[in-house]
């Protein structure tokens, strides 16, 4: 199949990979231009893997007000450069996540900031429910797809976009990571809601 | 001595009092425009405690955002309706505080949110450092001078403000608390600094 330049482009304004990574993942899709971003995305979050023991201690502090001043948040979003803490698409992301979290109410940034104690709350109140008349090993099997389903509620990474429903929050957060080429952290949040 | 009608109305701009009060205040204090703020504040003060049972669950929540996004504030101020909460010095007040909260990094709105923990390691800090060949009256005087200090610097209410460095920061509120006629409230604040 030709992979035309223009494929490359498009394909390089979703992902911020370069030319020939590119071209290549666009040949090895036979130019489907969905199956290549997905592709460049696994090597991105490898890379991003290899990058995980960089330290990321610049960032951004974004702050989004509801119109009413009723409910604002604020997030910090860090990177390893204030270089990409000044790029359009870290700080489109910042912004993007104090928006989710005014919407969206998460309590905790991801799966391992949720205590120990709330978890075994929320797989006893599972048991009760159905654990009744079901086998140990199939009760198991419903709590850990509940608490799958609470993690995507209550962590603002395991969250799905408010953008983009297809997607969770740390995809967003890989997808800048990749097209960065930094370590991307949510460090910490707060949302006030007014009386709450 | 004659008290004019621009008088009046400047006292009423700058407290909020009724007319009656207003001229009645310049009369006391023979036309002194501050010995009239003051006099007015008190009573304002005292119809503020008067009201202090009635419960304040409306108001706005506010952010600051330092240029270069490295600093952010958020605040929340309560009042008891929703028409104080969209007057022009309620929403003064709660950008003020904002920025107050990002210039001098308090830890706790006022003196009864510090542990007990925390002003028991100040007081032995203290007592270590100036108790060594004083006797003990004078060291736990200089103890609570110390403390009076510590809490000037920790506490939003108790600081002094950035504006109007010979006026608290409480002083500010129950300026406010008394020109709305409501009970206004600092219920809480959080700040962010990239990194720390």
């Amino acid at each position: 199949m030709d992979i035309s330049v223009e494929m490359v482009k498009e394909l390089r304004a979703r992902t911020g990979a370069g030319v020939l990574d590119c071209r290549k993942a666009l040949e090895e899709t036979q130019g489907d231009m969905d199956a290549a971003v997905g592709l460049l995305r696994e090597r991105g979050l490898a890379a991003a893997a290899k990058r995980a023991d960089r330290e990321a201690r610049d960032g951004r502090i974004e702050c989004y007000v509801h119109p009413g001043n009723r409910i604002a948040t604020m997030v910090e979003l860090n990177c390893e450069t204030d270089f990409v803490a000044r790029t359009e698409s870290f700080i489109h992301l910042a912004h993007e996540l104090a928006m989710q979290i005014a919407a969206m109410k998460p309590l905790y940034v991801s799966k391992e900031d949720v205590p120990e104690s709330v978890l075994e709350e929320e797989r006893a109140k599972y048991r009760q429910e159905f654990g009744k008349d079901k086998p140990p090993h199939v009760v198991e099997r419903i709590v850990e797809g509940k608490l799958a389903k609470f993690y995507e509620e209550v962590c603002l990474l395991e969250q799905f976009s408010i953008r983009d429903g297809e997607r969770r929050v740390k995809d967003l957060v890989a997808d800048v990571a990749a097209q960065v080429g930094e370590n991307v952290v949510v460090r910490r949040f707060v949302r006030y809601e007014l009386g709450a």
